[in-house]
Formats: C-alpha cells, structure tokens, sequence
C-alpha cells in the first residue's frame, strides 16, 4: 500500500500567491469593469522587458541549437564553467569577496534552490526562521517534517521564529535558544528591511559558536543603495565556515520568466553527520545537483551571462532605477495617505501599517474591491506579519503613480 | 550543530555520467591524438540540431521578452495552459487515452521529476526498481533514507530489485513479496526493451491488488515502432487508479540542453495516510509544485509547444528516424563484431553483453583506449548490469558508421 507524505496535510490552505490569484480571479469575474483598472503590486514579479544584452544573448544562442555544430545537450548540471566565472568573478571576487567559480552552482530559480538544500541537512536540525518572510522557508519544512502542526495564527510547533519588528527594525538578533539552521533574508522579502554589518556579524558569531548554518537569501541584492550595507552574507569574516548564499537572476535582470538563479556553498562548509564527524556539505549539494538537477537551459545560462557584459550591468543599472523610483512614488504616495510604512529604500517593497482594526486580509479584499490594486496580506509571510501589508514596487511609473494616488483616496 | 543527511554518505562513489567524463578526461589528456577521434556514445545525448519549429518559435518568444507590452514574467508553475492542453491533447487524448489537461505537470526535466516525486510519498513505502536501470532511481531513494547500505555489487538493502535478464526479455515481472511504489521504464534505459500490453496489464493488475503506485518512466516512447508496444501507461484499464508518468522532450525534441519534460498524476490516483485514510496525491504533486518549483522558462514552452505543429511533429519524425537508423547501423555492427546484442529496434540504446571474462567498465577502458568510443558500463545501471555494455545511437550517421566499424576490429 502506497503511503503519502503526511506533512502535507499540516500545511495552511494554499502557498500564499496561488490564493491571492485566486481572489484576484474571483474579484475579477463578478466585476468587469473594476477589472479594467486592476493594477498589481502583489506578487513581487518584474513587468519591464529584459535587458536588451540578454535578448541578444538568447538569440544567439538559439540559434547555436539550430546548428550540428554549435548545438549542445546536456550542460554540466552546476552551470557552464563561463557562467560560474562570470558570478564569482563579478558578484564577489572584484568586490574583495572570496569565492571560487566551482563554489557557484547555477540552477533555474531560488524558489527551487531554498527549497531544495533541505536534501542535503538532517531531520534531527532546530530550524529558525524571521517571521515574516518569505514563504517558501516555512512551507517547505513542513512538507520535510520539520515541524508539528501549525496553531491558529499560523505558527508551526517546532520551529523557531524569530519576531521582525518596528522594535529592532525588522532585523531578528540571534536567539537565545540553540538552532541548526537559520534563514536570513536581507534585502527583507517582505519588509524591505536591511541587515547591518554589526546585524550580520552577530549572526556570523552566533552559527560559528553553535557550529549552526546559516541559509542566507539575498535575492534582492542589487536593490541596495545604502553603500553601508552588505550584499552578501561572506562579506563577513568567518562566514566562509557558517553560510550558504542564494541569489537570482529574477528580480536583478527580470529573469522571473526566464529562470535562473545561484546558490554560493564555500567549499570549506561543514556539518556534521549523526555521529559527530565533521564533512564539507559543497559535495553533498553538488552530488545532490548532479543527481536531482540536468542544468539550466543553455540559452537561459547564455542570457544570464549577458548581465555580466558591460551593456548587461548598464541596462540592470537602469532596470533597478526605474524600480526603486517606483518605490519612492508609493513611499510618498502612501506617507501622504496617512499610512505608516518602512522599506522601500534598500528593496522594492513597501511594509505597511494596517490602519486600526484591519486584518491584513481584510486590507487586501478592501483595497482590491475599492482601489482595484492588488497588495499582498502580510499575514501570509508568518503569524508576525499580521496587521501589515506589502506593495510591491515592480511596475510601470504610470501605475505605481496612480496606486499612489488611489491609495490617498482610500476612506478607512 | 546543524547536521547533514547521512544518506548521501551510502552513495557510491559518483553518479554514473560524472564518473564516466572524469575517465574519459582522463584518458583524453594523457593521449591527446587519441582524444581528436574520440566519438561519444556514452551519455544519451542527442547531437542533432533542434527542430527548425522549435527554433522560430523560441525566437518569437524571446522576442516577446524584450517588449513591455508581451513580456512574461512567473508563469503558472504546472505550466501554460497552451502547453499542458498541446500535451494532454495530442500524447493522449487523439490516441484515446483518458488524461485531462490539468493532469499534466510541465517541469524543467524528467530526471528533476524522477527524483522530486519522492517529496509527496511517506518514507514507510517498500520500493521495487528494476535492475538494470536508469540510475537516479535507486540514487534518489538512498538520498532519501528508503534504503539500506550498498553491499559489494552495489545493490542497496531494503530495495526490492526487480532483475531484467534475457530470460524475461529484460521486462521484469511483479514480485511474489509486496511493494508499494514500483518504477518502470519503457522503452528501457538502458536494455532499450519494451513491455508489452499483457506484461503492463500484469503490472496494473499487481499494483491495484496491492494498491501499490507504478512510476512509469516513458522518456523514450517516441522511439517505438512496433504498433503493438503501449506508449503510455495509461492505455492499460486501471492504471490510471495507481500508476504517474513521466516524459521528457529530452530525446524526443533534442531538449537535452533546452529542458523541458512533463509528468502525469490522474485526479484519480489515491494514496494512504499513515492512518489509512486514502487522499489523492494530484493535490500534493501541485502543492509540491507551487512550493518549490516557479515553472520551465516561457521561451522553452514555447519551444515545446513547437513540437506539437504539424511541421514540429513532422521534423521530430525525421530526427527520430535519424537516430532509429543509426541504431540499426550499431546493431548490425555489433552483431558482424561477433557480439551478443539485444534492443535497439524500439529504443536508441543497444544492450550488448561483455565478451567472456571482462566486466563492464574493463570494457568501457578497452573501448575507449583501442577504439577511442565511449560507452557506458551496465554495471552502472545496476548490479544486474554488470556483464553488459551500453551503445547510445544519438550521433551522426558518420559517427554511427564508424563506431560500427572500429568494433568489429576490436580484439578480445
């Protein structure tokens, strides 16, 4: 008899976004008109054309595959040996941060990759995840048993969270319980929230003391325009020995329909095996890629290295402005809505306040009905996320201009 | 102390192919005139350019991608509508078999498929694989926790090996003891044998008299000829009560470095709850989806959807026949070699058996180093592969011709 996974049947109804189409669809159906003016700043998804290096990129390399002799098959499932080079080389290695090419495993998403490095860590690690974030580090503990069941505000039993707050500017400090494995996320999906150097190296102390891993998300990096703050968890000493790094390629060079990302994992990583023997966890991602994964699409890996080039990192350059001008539109828009926001500065979200005796829900189902813009309910990024909201600033300037708007001539 | 999986610790050496490049690498460096004859019928795959269908549309959509107005960014995570009802339509529904386009799961690949699918399952399934066979099977099961250690053969305690022998056609029957998830390949990689619509039913029959779960790998289908060999698990009554499918356009399209393949889970299909309550698994095969998987890259669907135009199907017909030709020409050289073959005629692989006295990766040194042709050792496949080899027929016609030749002037 074929028995389920059975830590499915604790998650919460629906992965976040999928419910938010589905209100949106549901909205959409019973009122056409309303339907018209829809504009989205939910789902935290690119809307403008890929950088024009990487059309021309992907062309090419298309018609490679059309050729006998220039076609390729199979890649090398961590990534062509160009691509590797091209990241280490400019995401780390010219800034003064210490990573070899075979260090960088390319793969064709984050989502994937957050998810799929549970393969390689035992059952028996204390997971502790910031609260709210991202989804996908939750979710996918409980599908891997990491957890009991979830109470009613959506806590999961067994893990711990660690409280984002306005208290410490939505950066969790270290617990003072033990944990194995830690997700960190700065820039913060959703908060926009930034880690400091001081922030980072107090997480780098605590896994390095407790031999904990910490499982760092730096999705949206390039959004960082305080020169202040760290675009990468291994420019802190010590962090070479205690960290892993996922970046992508989605929201840094609109990649989300494209897909392509990376996970960093130093070569001198280690856990431990059950009984106490130390091991560099790089050959056991590696193997778990070559054994799980074929590579990412030659043309995607081909696309990704035009971000490199130096049209590629003018047109990200330009990319990331007209973003986070967007940002600062729905910051002022919402400032002068009488909202109390945070974010928006280092990240392309704005975090903000429900307005007294509002549900995060309730705020989505009320902008949605009377503004017709789709936000995204804070309460789905953790127990800790109720009573806020998130705008996502990827648009065009037209539209985040008129949320703007819309947003001030909201009655509550 | 965070932990790694000691799974990964019970896994032999290498997977398969890496092991493979690494000798051949080897070989190539220290015998660089050699190295300039090298013909690869190793890996499978496939060497032919991608259908000129595919190319345009691939062209289009990266076209697509660099206007603001046709720019995608996430698409649906279980694909395009276009693409799962192309698939469900034209690989079943005009062949008369029952599956609904909502049953199609698109991914980036069917070897991430085979090993993922593991995800929604409860690690208290007996798992049966037959032996030999394509090796992510067994290695994903190791990885997670289902089996034992290796003993010297490689075979792995608690899997119930289900051996293919020329006895059985290389076709294996159920077993007398009982399994709960059973994976199937046909045609065969890498025996290239087929079941037959009895032997399929026997195996439908077995699963629902044990409400077992059949993952039936089907990569290859596009290679049968005989009209009389099923395609697809779901034309035998019932399976589509305990049996998944996978397919790939890997060697079907020539999308071995594009990446695009999809699975099967019926609606219908249940499986128990530790406590025996029976759910179907469609749910959580989307759930599981929706979490840790964003979608194949937009302008690789368009490309598989390609495939299903009149003129993609027509130019699939013509790779397809390109390589069945070239099997023909390997078995016919094999054969005038004086070697025992088997397949060849609905599959691109030909079996072959070692000639007395050597094992199977004595003979892939002896090939690669006195005819310069890579092969892939049985044992490879599994313990019951040893004392066979594997030629692949993805190649040129050249190359085909030649490697023939240089076989029958081999010495043993």
């Amino acid at each position: 008899m074929a028995y389920l996974n059975d830590n499915y049947l604790k998650l919460k109804a629906g992965y976040l976004f999928p419910e938010i189409g589905r209100r949106v669809k549901t909205f959409c159906d019973a009122n056409p008109d309303a339907a018209k003016r829809l504009i989205r700043c939910g789902i935290g998804d690119v809307t403008e054309p890929l950088p024009k290096a990487v059309i021309e990129a992907m062309h090419r390399a298309v018609d490679e595959m059309g050729q006998r002799a220039t076609f390729r098959g199979y890649g090398p499932e961590q990534g062509y040996d160009w691509l590797r080079t091209a990241i280490a080389k400019n995401d780390f290695r010219v800034k003064g941060i210490e990573v070899a090419d075979d260090e960088i495993f390319v793969s064709d998403g984050s989502k994937c990759d957050c998810g799929n490095i549970l393969d390689i860590f035992g059952h028996q690690n204390k997971i502790a995840i910031s609260d709210p974030v991202y989804p996908v580090y939750v979710d996918t503990n409980v599908m891997a048993g990491h957890t009991g069941s979830a109470d009613e505000s959506g806590a999961y039993a067994g893990v711990v969270y660690l409280p984002c707050t306005p208290a410490n500017g939505f950066v969790p400090e270290p617990p003072k319980e033990k944990a194995d494995i830690i997700y960190l996320c700065s820039p913060n999906n959703p908060t926009g929230a930034t880690a400091t150097r001081a922030q980072l190296k107090a997480w780098v102390d605590y896994a390095l003391a407790n031999k904990a891993i910490i499982l760092f998300d730096a999705a949206y990096e390039a959004y960082i325009s305080d020169p202040d703050v760290p675009h990468s968890i291994f420019e802190i000493p010590g962090a070479r020995e205690c960290a892993i790094e996922f970046r992508s390629f989605s929201k840094h060079g609109g990649f989300t329909g494209v897909r392509c990302a990376f996970t960093v994992v130093p070569k001198s990583l280690m856990a431990s095996t059950a009984d106490g023997k130390f091991m560099p966890l790089h050959a056991l991602w590696s193997r778990r890629t070559s054994t799980k994964f074929n590579g990412a699409s030659y043309p995607v890996q081909r696309g990704a290295e035009a971000l490199y080039s130096a049209e590629g990192k003018q047109q990200v350059r330009e990319l990331i402005e007209h973003y986070m001008a967007n940002a600062k539109v729905l910051v002022e828009g919402a400032k002068a809505a009488g909202l109390t926001i945070f974010g928006g500065t280092n990240a392309p979200y704005i975090w903000v306040q429900t307005p007294a005796g509002y549900t995060s829900w309730q705020v989505f189902d009320k902008i949605l009905a009377e503004a017709n813009v789709v936000i995204t309910p804070g309460s789905g990024f953790g127990s800790k996320g109720e009573g806020y909201f998130r705008i996502s600033a990827f648009n065009s300037r037209a539209n985040a201009e008129e949320v703007a708007k819309r947003l001030q001539a909201l009655k509550w």
